[in-house]
This record gives C-alpha cells, structure tokens and sequence, in this order.
C-alpha cells in the first residue's frame, strides 16, 4: 500500500498544531500541510490529490478541513466537492475547531445515561458551530431538542439550518434565554442539558441545575472557568451532580480524541468518505 | 543511508500538492515544502540542503523547483547553481508547471511511431513552457521543427532561445498562424504535429488534420476541451485518426508520471544532477 | 513509542531547512514547520503540542526554536514557556541562528587546550547572540572573561545581561575595541581569544595575533573572509599559529552539527528538557 498522504487545508495562518499530530497519532505517512486556504485557492490542492494516485491507491490520499473559522471550512467542503470528478475523488473529513468530534464525543456521552430517542434535550448556547451540531446529532437520534440563545432570531435561523440536515419529523425549537427561568416550565423538563455557550459566562448556576426535576446528565463544553454549568468541573466525567451526572469538556475529551483519531483513519478505507457531523458521530458511537 | 529529503521550492503560496504526492510516491521520505520561493530568499534555503550532510550522505538531499510561472522558476534554478561551491552542491530538478515530464511524454510518445532523426514535426502554440520544450526536445532528436505563433515576433525569439540550447546543426524554424492554411506546404510536409496552445482554442479541425498526407502522428496537450486538434480526444493513447495516431493530454500522462516519479528517484543517485529539459527526456526514453 | 514529532518555530518567513534537515538526521519522524511565528501566535500551536498526547507518550513531542532573529526566539520560548501548565508541557530547544550550538562547540574547542577554570579568555565582538552566549559560557566555567564591543556601553550592557544568568562570583568585565591596542596589558594577557564580529571585518591582525606570549587557543567564528582573525583560516581545526592553536568556522563545524544532532535526540528523554545555551554546552561537553 502506497504511503497514507493527508492534506491538511486550514484558513487560519499557521495549520493546526493539534490537527496534525492527531492525523500522525492516526497514522497518517505523510502531511502536506496548508495554511491560509481559502475557496478560490483550494481547487489545485484537491486536483493534485485527484490526480496523482490512480485505481486503489487513491484512497491511500485524503483531504482533512479545519480551522479555527467552521464558516469558511464549511465553505472550503463545498468548494473541494464540487471540484471531484464522478469517481475521481478522495475522502474527505471536517473538523473545523473541532466542532464535529466535539459535538459527537459530548452526544455520546450522554447516550450512556438514557435512550436519545426518547430524550428531552436543551442545548444552551446553541447557534455556535458545536451548539447546532450537537442539537443536530440530538434530534438525529431521535430527542426532543431545545435550543437557546440570547437572540430569538438568531436561534430560529440555526434551528433552519439543523431541520435543512435532519429527517422532517425532527423535532427542534429554539427558545430565548433572555425569557428562559430556572423554574420556566421547558427547564423543568429537561432530562439532557448541554452547554456550548461562549467562554466565560455561567448559563445556569449550580443551584438551579440541581433543582431540575427530570435531569439526567448535564455537559459542559466550556475548557475555561467559569463553567458555563454552575458546579461542572472541567475535568468531571459521569460525576454525580445533584441526581444527574456531569460531564466538563476535558472530560469528554478523552472521547473526543479517540474519535478524532478513528475517523481520520477511517478516510483511507475507501476513497468517497465525506465525514460531516452526523458520519463522525455513528464513528463515536462505535468507541463510546 | 540517511532519509531522502527533497526540498519542494514553489513559486506559488502553496506548494503543489500534485509535486508532493509524486515527490512521496517515487520514494522521497520528508518533504520540507516552501512556497512564495523568490531569487532573494532562495539562497539560504540551498544552503541548508548544502551544508548539513557530509560525503555520500549529500546525495539523499535533493531540491526540486515548481510553481505555476515557468519563468520565475527557470531564474531559481539558475540562482540555486549560483548557490553552489564546486561539489558542495545537491541535486536538482525543474518542473514548474510540469513543463518537462508532459513535453518529454509527448515526444517519446510521438518517438514510438517514426524515427525523430529524420521526421518533420510542427509545435502549434510554440512559445509557451512546454511548447518550447517539446520543439527542443524534438529538434535535440535530430527532426526538422516549425514552432507556430500568433505573432511571428515571438516565435523567432522562441527560436532564438531554442537554438542557444541546441548544437548549431539544429534545424527550427517559426512561422505565423496566422498565415498557416491548412492547404499550406509547410502544414502538408508535417509527420508529427503537437499542439501546446492555450486551453479552449481549436488549431486544427478535424478534417484539415485527417488531410494531411503525411501525419503520423497527432498530441494534443491541452487537457480542457475543445481540443486543440479537432478529433483528439483527451484520454486518446495511439488512438487511429486518419492514416495517423493521436494522443490526448490524459493518454501521455501515464508516461508523463512515470517519467516524473523516475526523474525524483534518479536525484538521489548522485549529489550532481541536474535535470532540466533533456535530462528528463532522457529519462521518459527509458520508460517510453 | 509514537512518532517523533518536532515543531519548527521559526520567525523568519521560510523555516530553516538547515534546522530541518538536522531535526531528521537526529531522529525525527515528522516535522511540523512554521514560519513567521509571533509571539501572539505561538500559544495555540504550543497548545497543540500539549493537549494531543498523553502520559509518558507526551516526551515525544517536543519544540524547536530558531530564526535568524535571535531576540525574537528568546520571546518566543518565553511565551512559550508560559503556555505550559505545570507538568504538562513538552521539551524544547532554542538554537535560533544557530547561536548556542556555535558557541558551544567554540567553548568546547577551546577546552581542548586548557583548563577553562583557571583561563583568561576574551571574547572579540561579543555583544551579539553567539559573541554573549561564548562569553557566558567560557564565565560559566570558570574563566575570566573580557568581552569587547566597539561601544562600551553596549560592551557593559551585554556584562549584566550576561552576569544575570550566571553566579556571583563569575568574572566578566567589558572593554572598548576602539582602546584596545595590541600591546595593551589586557591582550597581552589573554590566553584564548575568540573572534565573534560581524562578517568582514578583520579584528586582529596575524601579526599581532602570533604576538601574544601567552595565547594557547585562537578561534574565529566567522565564516566569510576576510577572517576575523587574521591567520586563521576558515576550514583550519587545532592547526598551529605561532605557539597557539586556530579553529576557524568550519574547524568547529563537526563539533556544533553532531552538538546539535544531539541536542535534538535528547528533548524526547523527557517532557521537561529546556535546552538554552549552558544546557546545550553540556551537551557539546560529552561529545567534544
């Protein structure tokens, strides 16, 4: 088998330090790293993946989309599509600020606490780049998804895009958190509640997640204090809180970084693997 | 024997990811990649790949030169020679735009059906990169060359620089395309025929082409369609067109690779080489 | 073991390839090079170091500092530094210019003839990175060191600078160039003499160089002529001059590649190694 060669495209200036050793950890070969990537310089990249290796060596290269703007990655995706030729393309995985495995390892971990399909779930903080993932791999599986933000507005349109990705019986519906109070009616029902607010500011306090009656894992994807989740540690992993368990972001990371690993080494099993937030959560799902 | 290290040094901001997969796949075991290389800032980097190895260690580091502007890499080539200190020197290829492995494929190609020696071969669109290579390589091969141009001016001067590369018995002339019928002497006399003009311009059509009474031979290099040479299809490898054969830009490019990917692994068999045009001729003639 | 990663912070825009090809002739598996690293952007890719291996697999990663801009790198491994938190951080080196891997070899030339602890040494044009780092590491040792510059001031100032980073009773003093005669009782006095000016410039002469009655080690750190030194050729190694010995540049050459080499193998010993100027003279000391 020929050597295992990753482009890594990125749109900031430096490539991710983090991406790439994780990719050599996977068992990459050979990176060919590139900063600054942007739509309209992207084409030639992927062509020279396209073709250089023909028949089954092709999947022996593959294209990985980060940086720290999930935006302009998601952009840079569609552009690198569009540029395959029927058969002639290679595999292909975003994970831009690690918005997917994040998003995947934090869904994971609350699977192992009560069936999703079932579940009702609040995503707090939920129109960033990991907040939609992780209600669009809620609903996905089946949960009843609440999804806040400080704008209304802001939360209807993320709810637009999640339902543009889901099945139509999905059930997703943002709330603003200007009007949401510990004691509202929709709090009280959660049984999953899972933070991605911006860093620095307490969604909830510590006693208002232990008074919830129906709650059942509570995460917290904030790595810098103060938690997002009044009384979730960084590091707490399933940590009992009140009656539910807690989960801080290094605490899933564990996950996150195995996930991360597999899926990358999952591109070089076939050379048509586009790995979005839903493909790197069913990997997730097989480590979980 | 230490790692084979290659020095990818670009003229674009991005390196060619094409360069670096064929640099991998002919054996190169680390590449260090630099794009935006300019004359000014070349010379510290030749230095590095100088001064760090000693004895025969020397010869498992090597430079190759690329970029989309052939140009510009011809002068890092040259400032890169300036660069050396008597055998304190690595060896050394150019292949900016793949100028030499595609016109190198080409002619062998067109070798495999007459004797270069005596043939009459004519370059539409001559004074660009690869048109100029492949009517040096032809007229190096002892054929009689007409190198066509929209302006005769600038297929004199592509003449010109030719010929400086050439022994003094070297037969190539220009003429205009502009007064080239296709009825014309000069295009009736041709065996060979190899258009290098821009993308998306037809040369040829068809039925002038299969009227010509003496073709052999018919490469279009121009991957885009339409076809530079009505008829030729672009994967067409020794394809009948006429009484003739004809050859696409993706039919040579199997030889061209293979040339390519040949032409890396021989840099390393000495810390001397220098592999420009007919260099990498010579090799394409091993594998043709 | 994992692969042996290297990250190549470099604050010039096109990292060393000198660096790289040391790093991989030391051992490591992959590089990861960037240029143009500023202080305010070598946070997150020291992060990405940090946070992507755990346990005893994290000492195979570690970060190498260069640059032609010396001062620069010095800022760089302090911010970088600062990014550790507590044990989880990775070794790192700092040989921007080359600075500290000459100016070890140089001290370690020099200990070859003589008892540095008992030594009268001057450091000719030692207000530079490698001019400073030989005067502090000759101090080090024990010498008495006179470190000269064309400015006393700046003369006095590179002393403290100097003095900060050594113990208190290190005796190391400065003095004008503009002053210093060949006869003077200063020179006369010396019994090493090491040349760090800037390129071009002749800061003794042979004859008077030969003129010393107590000299026993020349070295000239220069490595374009006119020598530093005059009599003192750039290739010469121990070779006699008068009744003292002369290295030139690439005398001392061996000594700071294979120092290096070293130096590089012996970050992955463990995540902690920070490897300035004493640590790697300490290295040079087991080789020379």
């Amino acid at each position: 088998m020929p050597a295992r060669i990753l482009l890594q495209l990125d749109n900031d200036s430096h490539p991710s330090s983090f991406d790439s050793v994780v990719a050599i950890d996977a068992g990459v070969d050979q990176l060919l790293r590139y900063g600054n990537v942007q739509t309209d310089s992207i084409i030639p990249l992927v062509h020279g993946a396209m073709f250089t290796r023909g028949g089954d060596d092709l999947r022996s290269t593959a294209i990985f989309i980060g940086g720290s703007n999930v935006k302009q990655a998601e952009a840079l995706m569609k552009a690198a599509k569009n540029a395959f030729f029927g058969p002639v393309r290679v595999s292909m995985m975003l994970d831009a600020n690690g918005c997917n495995t994040t998003a995947a390892a934090a869904v994971v971990a609350a699977s192992r606490h009560l069936n999703l399909s079932k579940a009702r779930a609040i995503v707090l903080g939920g129109t960033g780049p990991v907040g939609q993932r992780v209600a669009q791999l809620l609903a996905h599986d089946g949960a009843s998804v609440t999804l806040t933000s400080r704008s209304l507005d802001r939360g209807e349109q993320a709810c637009e895009e999640i339902r543009s990705k889901l099945q139509q019986d999905s059930r997703i519906v943002a709330v603003s958190s200007e009007t949401l109070q510990s004691d509202s009616a929709v709090l009280q029902d959660q049984e999953i509640i899972i933070a991605c607010g911006a860093a620095g500011v307490e969604l909830l306090s510590e006693q208002s997640l232990v008074a919830l009656p129906n709650l059942c894992v509570a995460i917290d994807l904030n790595a810098v204090p103060p938690a997002g989740l009044g009384g979730i540690g960084v590091t707490d992993k399933a940590k009992p809180i009140g009656a539910a368990v807690g989960y801080g972001a290094i605490g899933v990371g564990g996950l996150k970084m195995k996930t991360h690993r597999a899926a990358i080494a999952s591109l070089y099993e076939s050379n048509d693997r586009l790995l979005d937030a839903v493909e790197i959560y069913e990997i997730a799902k097989t480590i979980g």
